[in-house]
């Protein structure tokens, strides 16, 4: 029987009730078998100074400690201002330091969004999935699951209720999965 | 004789002894005549939340004020993970909220950067000319002043000390300002 | 009475029946008083080689006249493959060459797009205003003119149906004209 | 023993001494034991327009036969204005295309720029991975090969001499080709 599969859960909003918490409480009933979800939630991280970088606040250590220990990472992102939100970028930017202890590096991630507007959030994924580069972190590339209209597709308190959108993340969380089972196996020797 | 001009300046780092606050007193040197450029600390501004944006902090308030102030914006940013610094973001969502009350909106802005790397900020520009469609911002054109390998560039207390890039931050302001005397220009009647 | 404004009109698709061809014939249709909007055909100009950009064809060297003799640049920008077509980066790139003799620089430029999805481009917009930044290229910020959904809002023959894109290109023309008015000026004595 | 695996390497652009080409075949020397690299010229591939997209030439169906051929791809792009020289983005969207008819999917893929200035060619290759989002091409995450300054690292005739960007593309490939293998392993039952 295979190890179960955690998998930290991320909003890129601090709204009670985002649209973007809601896209993760959705994702929690839609995990594969053998996987589960657990919610992050990034209020009370301080704003990043690197003057203060070495002596990290009680919650700059637990954020840290809680990505290291999932298997994979899912962030669901609001989009603000046509990008990526300063909120996020901040929590993603307090975990990566100090040089030499980023917290993210060599994780399985899956990335997800919802907005308002008609494209969803696009534009913030692809800020995200540049600075992936840089932290070394291994996307998955499809579906693309970018929920627009959001008011349309989440009822008053924020909850999903849109299918379409349910279907691709089920398959974007089995895609997320397979790739942390794929980097557990051990390589077959070359030769 | 022209009003004078004021430009607010605004460094994306929290870092005491930071590149970017550096050339921004660079900047205050190089500016042209009839102009001053006033910096504005933006630690101790809250993270965005949604929630609570129809109570802005006394700081919030003040920096939205200082912004609508102001003539002209200089930014200059670090840059964080191949990306636009949470703090800097936040900073900016901060001030466009809420709806209806973008204090960035239709201010003439210049943007420059440092970092440690050959590339200088230059990713983190981008991001900020993406959300500056959004905002409404009309953002200088040329020169990008993006200064890399800056620990050779600046001295220990964050100085800027390179020739070359004082007199590429000196033509950044003449075109900010001549922006700012363009749109202040009453236009002649169309027929 | 102000000089007649002469917009070139160049669509990032070669596609005949291209619902940015069809969004740059309304465009024609709805230039303010006092400007006109012609049409370039991108077909024909050779895939960019520097080992020959000393020898252009004779449609490189129209495309570059046509470029300097008109007083802005409205684009219209398909999106493929999430990016700019490369039909319409590589018309950039050839007059933008040999160094020394780009043909865009300096002009007031507005960009829309239309695309079948329902962001409507704006992938391609981005990575437009990022080449404009070293073109030298003044482009407007607002609004930003997105079609998505092309296949509703552009009938058969690819002509634009739909009134509120009317409305928005109208409102991008009149503020590229009053660009190029403002750049017109001359500029009071500062003193 | 393992099959033997095939990369095929693609320069963007068409100059005959290239930096980019260059550096393919300082990677053919540096290709792991087990994989060749072989090189693709892009020059001769029509522009795209999708009214022909049914009727492709024989050096758009030689193309796409030799990417579904091979096991793995490496692009090496130049950067033109601040992004994708438009002939390699017009290869990358002929072989994509017609819709449901994609012969990159599915490959796992690498990516390097050389370019003169200090940056390196970055900007066009995050051009290129917001693509591949599209494309379904999983991108090796780290090195970033993005050799600066091209002209003090390349000899005259464009072949690579300098010794840090050899060790950068050796590692490079060694990550290709390690994605390779892990995805052609046969996945343990999660039961």
């Amino acid at each position: 029987m295979a190890d179960p599969i955690t998998i930290l859960g991320i909003a890129g909003s601090l709204r009670k009730d985002s649209y973007n918490k809601g896209a993760l409480r959705a994702a929690q009933q839609l995990c594969p078998q053998g996987a589960k979800l657990e919610l992050y939630d990034i209020a009370g991280l301080p704003l990043f100074n690197q003057d203060y970088e070495q002596k990290p606040t009680a919650k700059v250590t637990e954020f840290k400690q809680r990505i290291r220990a999932a298997d994979a990472i899912l962030i669901s992102t609001a989009e603000y201002n046509y990008g990526l939100p300063g909120v996020l970028k901040n929590a993603i930017d307090v975990a990566s330091r100090p040089y030499g202890d980023n917290a993210w590096s060599g994780k399985p991630i899956a990335l997800m969004s919802a907005a308002m507007g008609v494209a969803g959030g696009i534009r913030a994924q692809y800020q995200l999935r540049q600075c992936f580069v840089f932290l070394n972190l291994d996307a998955v590339v499809q579906p693309e699951v970018a929920i627009g209209n959001a008011p349309q597709r989440f009822d008053a308190a924020g909850n999903l209720t849109d299918e379409t959108s349910k279907k691709m993340i089920a398959q974007l969380l089995q895609n997320l999965v397979y790739k942390v089972r794929l980097m557990r196996q051990p390589m077959k020797a070359a030769a």
